[in-house]
């Protein structure tokens, strides 16, 4: 068995050590090594290529290295036949739950305007306002950071596509339920996959549906936001503020507004980050089910898009 | 039935609605008012002063306006015979719990490195440790930071007086269970009680006895920070940071040093509040079990201090 690791601006050495270390008898090429084409079996990669992953011409699925898989669905070069998997390992969970319970957190109990009055020496205790936090995609990530934010004492609404429950977590569904969701939502938080109905959904009429002074946390995809229109909400005075791990082009230019906008946070793209020791432990269990005939976690429906 | 409530240095309103609300027919009086002294039932107070709990002879039982009870105990003139009760109040524990979930990912996911660099518009990965967490008082506090933290993906260890286990955490107990707790945690957190016992417990001995380039959260109370031997550490690079909601003397004076100190997080005691509306739930059920002859929750064991 022959699997081809497709890493083009990151080192592949630490996914060749954990894949050695934990499936010694699989065969494993760092592109542009790849051995017999036909020899191959499956590839781990991140955004491949326009036509790579055609040359291979006994593929049975391909591994997304991120837990996005849009650079592999937007490539119409790939064949429609080949099930792609997106990566699922707690490190990603993890990595995500931390960043959006920090943002969330440092705007609730005003840990900036502390850091202000630490400067100034001043002792002052700053008024607080326990916010409603909505979160916009309700899958592993969102459900995640439902539940600790809610043993945090945080009162938690859900929206995602299809109004699917969540156990425990009043979720708004589709469309229809944005409105009520948005309504009802202080701190909005992003973890939305990257698909068409995705794009620029956090814009100008999203966020003045959201109350006066609410916050936004954007951890899903920066094509997600309509930059100029975050822009425009925070100089009015509709929006408090916002902290953004995900942009359209990153790195975010020096040049960028983000930058130097008083309330807003920049990070960069750090929110979560893929293991690769657990990453390789998925990619080994997906290969056995898809060896076994069975459907692997993480299986990507094309249709919906993740 | 009759209570007083004393609370010299903030406002009593909000208690005495939370009463009116929640009891009609409990006579609630707020201090100097007290009504005729032999006719008062219990006592919901913060530092009374001294003599002042002697003066109601029938008294049942003084309530803490807060968690801590030293204040109370460090009392003398308060008859031995009286039970004294701490408060409990989710808001309290989801404060504290907040608190702690900030120090302990703003300094693990370095946010202030990622605000320095967005001051300078430069976009970098900083490199991230996985932090060893120890929580010194396993009491409510310190189990419910606990759970969060460890389904953040935190590894946790805890350390108490008496070593009693804690169902999922690994406990240390004890004078002899310190330093291979200290050895094994990278951030050490103080949520103890202030008793004789934990006065002046966060020292250089502590400080040495952690790994280097720990960092310290004391949510505890100030008197058990020796505040030169914090400073000595951080100044000699053995320790890399402190972020302090308690201190010795409150407010922190101008010119105390803390302020400017560059690796020391200054907030002004803000890591949890009693919320009045709750708080008052938890002394009427008190009082309930009081008046069925049963011992309430937040009962205070005079020999161990909390």
């Amino acid at each position: 068995m022959s699997l081809v690791i497709i890493r083009k601006t990151a080192p592949t050495a630490p996914w060749q050590q954990a894949f050695a270390a934990q499936a010694a008898d699989l065969t494993v090429h760092a592109w542009p090594e790849t051995g017999p084409l036909e020899e191959v079996d499956y590839v781990l990669c991140w955004a491949p290529g326009a036509h790579e992953i055609a040359r291979y011409p006994n593929l049975k699925a391909v591994f997304s290295l991120g837990a996005g898989v849009d650079h592999l669905l937007s490539d119409d070069t790939i064949p429609l036949h080949l099930p792609i998997v997106r990566m699922v390992d707690t490190s990603i969970t993890e990595g995500m739950v931390q960043y959006v319970v920090m943002a969330v957190v440092n705007h609730h109990r005003r840990m900036e305007g502390m850091r202000a009055n630490q400067v100034d020496k001043v002792w002052q205790k700053l008024d607080l306002v326990s916010p409603r936090i909505g979160i916009m995609g309700m899958g592993g990530l969102g459900q995640a950071s439902a539940k600790v934010l809610s043993a945090m004492g945080y009162r938690i609404r859900g929206w995602n596509r299809s109004g699917r429950p969540v156990a425990g977590i009043e979720v708004f569904g589709g469309e229809s339920g944005l409105l009520p969701f948005l309504s009802g939502t202080d701190i909005l938080i992003s973890l939305l996959p990257h698909t068409q109905e995705t794009i620029s959904i956090l814009n100008r009429d999203t966020f003045s549906a959201l109350p006066k002074g609410a916050y936004v946390i954007n951890a899903g995809r920066g094509e997600q936001l309509v930059e100029e229109d975050l822009l425009e909400q925070l100089r009015s005075g509709h929006l408090s503020g916002a902290m953004l791990d995900v942009f359209r082009k990153e790195p975010l230019a020096a040049d960028h507004p983000f930058w130097t906008e008083p309330n807003i946070t920049v990070t960069p793209h750090i929110a979560s980050w893929v293991d690769p020791v657990a990453g390789t432990g998925h990619v080994l269990r997906s290969i056995e089910a898809f060896e076994r005939g069975e459907r692997p976690e993480g299986l990507v429906d094309r249709a919906v898009g993740y």
